[in-house]
């Protein structure tokens, strides 16, 4: 009996010890594709090249969801779809101008900012946040451009962190600022790097105030004004910008398919955003994402792995402004009854990738955090509970478990949403890491499954 | 009994919740200083920009030495002084060209490299080793120009490791080809980056080979005639190079100590190296491990930390071509009877950090790892053995056990070496977080010991 109980034993842990094996050789295989015949680079090349810049509702967005339309369906994959989104169309102006005392600022207008309607020329007040704002009230604010100058804070390790603190004041300085008459806005740049060039970005207007112009400035010119103003309160700021919101349009979600194996009825998404602000090239937010994605799928097709689940790739539109492609495509999941394995995201650029982070229960974290063994060869070592993505995040509600990959965020926020977010300031080598992480862990999902809600057992690839 | 046992294990156990605590404060404000009030950034700008490039042996090294030494003399550490170091003094020459078919290529002659006395044309024959060299033998090399075409092998994650593995072509190729009679050398710049940047760095000749010149060619230029060659396999290259070597000189380690509170006699050495090749301004290699090891000690010094034991910061003369700087260092200590408690090398780059090797033996690796829980909320995550660095190198003699700062090493061998090693292409928070990780190191190294062969008894500080 026991050495019955031994012989079982010992060939549970051959069988075991061979999947590990497997596991380690395809993951092995996967990189090697990725580094020495990666297509993420070109296709990031071509992307930001021929296609450029592509805010949703743009002639440029309508140009890439057809660039990764033709993209996709050359590789061959089972199937290739376009899923209809419909998205905002707010345009950057022809005139983008502000200063200080006649000195012109490098500023960019808010995506969703009304124009000014010609010129404003107002005093300036500076505040770091809606509570001195609102210690200043009415009597102080009335008639002035508001300057929200709160910085990402330097000591923070996580820049996301740091974006999340003080991101507030571009999405609602403006309607904080109207509260007590400010006649525009002014808001640092959400950027730790000091240099020329403004971050734009999306910001709304609460219902029922009066919607008051915001741009960006470059963070050398919000530190050039806060020290003027140190020494003159009263220097005039002037503000011109002519962006208008334009009727809504029909964009597209761009998804392929690889149809599962065994149960092809479930799904594992994954993906990035295939819109960008209209700025730069959108290299890393999220050009990086969305050839990320593709390389994936193209990678788990060259391995020869059949996966058990359906891989579905889907670059989503509109993350930018307003995550439309996210939002219509869990209502559209949820109306089809899909079942969802797990969604994952790459939006966090195409920097070296330290780990993922999961948005899910402990059992889910468990069972990524099985893998680091196979993973840590590869220098990826973040593994634990955290954001999943914005597009993604809509699934949420159906309680997929949404993993985000976790790129190195140090420099992230130099280009975000700037002119500097182009195909240069990708690292050929860092960006093909990113594209072979993300396919080992969609693999990893694919044949383990996440937690609880599926078997975790092993199929023969 | 039972009870006093358990009080005891009590007071015992909040002890160490309190040092734990301790410790995590202590390091959150390294990293504060580091982050928001550092040093290191401007200090890279002036070394690189008011000093330049600054090969062993010329007057920009001589800048250096006085450059470092007034800066670390600025900080008021307890000492500051010159160690004297006998380095050589080659000198790239004048004339630096090489080309095929007529067509000019982006060269740099390697350090070490002999004139050519002149132009030579020759007929190119392209070899991936040694071996391969060998079999050709002397009948198909002799009167050509070698070409050592073996790429950094790209599927390799480690870049260092790749790096490694095609190193031995630049340092002993011309005594190699020389041996079959060959006339001079192009080596495949050390770099998987295709640019028209040569990458030079050491090459050395065996005893009693001729002697013939060594350059290195740009990527771009080692793919373009290696493709040539296959079209044009009698193709005619010429190279004409007037490096030379001089006299040796003398120069200078920049040494700055903060004494011992306890066991002043007993030494902790960490550093940098402050000559570098003598194109690009050695930023990287190895302006960052000269600004975090002088970083590491100002941080140290302002947290008000009083070290148990000696803490060295050392700015190490000639690591690139010789080695002088670490192999005297090494001698002086030994024939003084210093204690060295450890060493500590940066000497990777000022990319975002990873982690630390070290070169010693398991119990010090564990004690090691003892603190990773202390350092990855810093997303430090290798803890592991291995290099501890070319500096501190001759120590390990002395049984010292040696540590190396791991940054992300996926950009280093872009710029190694190169035209493009410049400060622009140093991230301010990169390099600061590589600072702040060092000096953590070096505080929990001073606080704990390494292992048996100190004590791990913390003090209070």
């Amino acid at each position: 009996m026991k050495k019955t109980y031994l012989i079982l034993l010992a060939i549970f842990i051959s069988c075991v010890t061979i999947a590990q094996k497997q596991d380690s050789l395809h993951i092995r295989k996967v990189f090697d594709i990725a580094l020495t015949e990666g297509h993420a680079y070109e296709n990031l090349r071509s992307l930001c090249k021929d296609v450029g810049a592509r805010l949703s509702g743009s002639p440029e967005a309508d140009k890439a969801v057809q660039w990764a339309k033709e993209l996709l369906e050359s590789y061959e994959f089972d199937t290739v779809w376009l899923m209809p989104v419909k998205v905002p169309h707010w345009v950057r102006g022809t005139i983008e101008e502000a200063g200080v005392n006649g000195k012109a600022m490098n500023i960019k207008t808010l995506g969703g900012s009304v124009s000014s309607n010609g010129k404003i020329e107002a005093e300036i007040i500076e505040v770091q946040d809606f509570k001195e704002l609102k210690d200043l009230g009415e009597e102080k604010v009335k008639g002035k451009i508001v300057f929200f100058n709160r910085p990402m804070q330097k000591a923070l390790i996580n820049t996301g962190e740091a974006y999340g603190g003080c991101v507030n004041q571009r999405w609602a300085g403006a309607s904080q600022a109207s509260l007590y008459g400010a006649v525009g806005v002014f808001v640092r740049s959400m950027s730790d790097h000091k240099d020329k060039h403004a971050h734009t970005g999306s910001m709304g207007y609460d219902e029922g105030v009066k919607k008051i112009p915001s741009v960006a400035l470059s963070i050398e010119d919000a530190d050039m004004l806060s020290a003027l103003l140190q020494s003159n309160p009263n220097a005039k700021g002037y503000l011109n910008v002519n962006s208008e919101t334009l009727p809504d349009k029909v964009s597209y979600n761009v998804i392929a398919e690889i149809r599962g194996n065994v149960e092809a009825d479930k799904i594992i998404t994954f993906g990035g955003h295939l819109d960008s602000w209209d700025v730069g090239e959108g290299a890393h937010d999220d050009g990086a994402g969305v050839v990320h994605s593709i390389e994936a799928l193209r990678i788990i097709k060259a391995t020869g792995y059949q996966p058990r689940y359906t891989l579905r790739c889907v670059l989503f539109m509109n993350e930018e402004n307003g995550n439309n492609g996210g939002k219509t495509y869990a209502a559209v999941a949820k109306e089809k009854g899909e079942v969802h394995v797990a969604a994952l995201e790459s939006d966090a650029g195409g920097f070296v990738p330290r780990g993922f982070t999961i948005d899910g229960n402990n059992e889910q974290l468990k069972q990524m955090q099985a893998w680091e063994y196979l993973l840590e060869p590869y220098n990826l070592h973040i593994f634990k509970k955290g954001w999943g993505g914005v597009d993604i995040g809509p699934l949420k509600e159906q309680l997929v478990p949404l993993i985000g990959l976790r790129p190195d965020g140090q420099r992230y926020f130099d280009h975000h949403h700037s002119d500097t977010d182009v195909f240069e300031n990708v690292h050929k080598r860092e960006l093909e890491l990113g594209a072979a992480s993300f396919a080992a862990m969609i693999f990893l999902v694919d044949k383990y499954g996440l937690g609880h809600t599926l078997e975790i057992q092993p199929i023969v690839d």
